[in-house]
């Protein structure tokens, strides 16, 4: 695929999304909770999930509004855990997105209402009482996010974060850690939109694997650029895990084995769809090589 | 029913209710996760809305594996939510269920998190990926429960709680806060419990409204302990709505008259089931006036 066409794949489907989630975001949730809940998801970040939720559901050639809806949960999820994670008691972050992070704007108890509001929000966009998915779908879509989102994988992988300030972890340990906290949630993005399909277990296998692969780099990347980049790139604020005393990637590894390793989950999940005997995969792959090669 | 009936009725869910919390709150979640999951929702409340699920799904002859992972759902949900309002930011209390509140105990930014993931385990529980629940039963209770948890229900009406400290609400906004901060996840466990049989939409709309009465009945009924028990009695600390100068039905209605609104409502609740032609609604009758005359 050429980078041109991706990028314009990618721009429609942004689109797409974005509309979606202003639509499904009711502006009249009480009490300014709803603007709380808009603020925190609307006009912000790479959307990187949903696009790997797109990406996998046009490779398996996925129910396009099962997809759609999928895309728009699992944003929600991660959204909401962005408020949360930079609440006062867990990352006391005040920038995000380029914008004052929503206890600041909204304060403490809202931000925390409006994250526990969207991770409900998530699971009412998967059940939809019409019958534009089918149910045994919206089953399979809940419990891949759930999963994805519990004690398990995100929330879990939140809590060794938490433990592990100002402690050494081995490779191992900080993988575990990120494999729950950031990865879980990517690789159910891909497992959600090969959901909405037919698949094969190897296809499907093979893209649990491209999915933990890219989870992985998505991590070890966001390392090297909490020190490589400043605040006004990332839109957020840069250099923070150092100060706060949290192992990364660039200091259990190393820079340039922190690179190393970046590309080398490049190339397994270029692999795992190499395996995959799915036809169109130039999405996923051309994904892969952004969240690798990003600067921000 | 006889009340002693019901009372081994009673006591027979609630260990079935327990040993099934046991059984699915990860004991193994990480960094203490887990331990601060199980502390929030072991050994403690009154498990009203289990039980509501389970009469419920009595009443319509459910399906029992869905009906206890329903009535386990919907108490994971009740406390995360009862986690959530202790903290600092929130109601910052220290006493629930007669023990330390869990950010006493674990943290505040643990009981966030393990809040968030019992949220998410709620979610889990439901959607099981054995075939011990029909997958359209797993997408309708997620579709019940995200509804009632979220900005339209339980969080909005938290939203409005928060709002509304120091203001006069009249009895229509005050209605309307507990209807969706209380209420909702009350109604939605009777609902719950009548998906998982099959009802008429006579039977349907008779349980939604038996459940509309009985959860504003149980919040009428937590307003008037406030004043008139002490914390021993409760389990969480006493006046606390005064202290916090927040509406109650005490302070808009009157205690006589809270009490003859709490009334009306069991008389509300009872004639919903009058009219529902379920057979046997007994126990959900029983239920109805546990709420109103419990002392705790």
């Amino acid at each position: 695929m050429k980078r041109d066409d991706f990028d314009t794949w990618a721009l429609a489907e942004l689109d797409a999304v974005e509309s979606a989630l202003a639509a499904c975001v009711p502006a009249d949730a009480p009490a300014g909770l709803g603007d709380a809940m808009r603020y925190a998801v609307l006009d912000g970040g790479k959307r990187l999930r949903p696009l790997l939720v797109l990406a996998a559901a046009d490779a398996v050639h996925g129910a396009r509004s099962a997809a759609l809806r999928a895309a728009c949960a699992v944003e929600l999820i991660h959204a909401y855990s962005l408020v949360h994670d930079d609440l006062p008691c867990m990352d006391d972050d005040v920038l995000r997105r380029g914008k004052p992070t929503v206890h600041v704007r909204f304060g403490v108890a809202q931000a925390m209402l409006a994250g526990d509001a969207m991770q409900a929000l998530a699971f009412e966009i998967l059940t939809p009482t019409d019958d534009s998915v089918a149910p045994a779908l919206q089953a399979g879509l809940c419990g891949l996010l759930a999963r994805a989102a519990g004690g398990g994988g995100m929330a879990g992988g939140q809590a060794i974060d938490l433990a592990s300030v100002g402690c050494q972890l081995d490779e191992h340990a900080l993988s575990d850690m990120h494999r729950r906290k950031t990865g879980a949630l990517l690789r159910a993005s891909v497992l959600m939109g090969a959901a909405c399909g037919k698949t094969t277990s190897r296809e499907w296998q093979s893209l649990a694997d491209y999915g933990d692969a890219v989870g992985l780099a998505f991590q070890v990347v966001d390392d090297i650029l909490d020190v490589t980049q400043a605040s006004a790139t990332l839109g957020k604020t840069a250099g923070k895990d150092i100060d706060n005393n949290k192992p990364t990637y660039v200091t259990v590894l190393g820079l340039d084995a922190a690179h190393a390793h970046a590309d080398a989950l490049r190339r397994a999940a270029h692999a795992a769809l190499d395996v995959s005997g799915i036809a169109d995969t130039e999405q996923l792959r051309e994904l892969a090589d952004r969240v690798v090669d990003r600067e921000s």
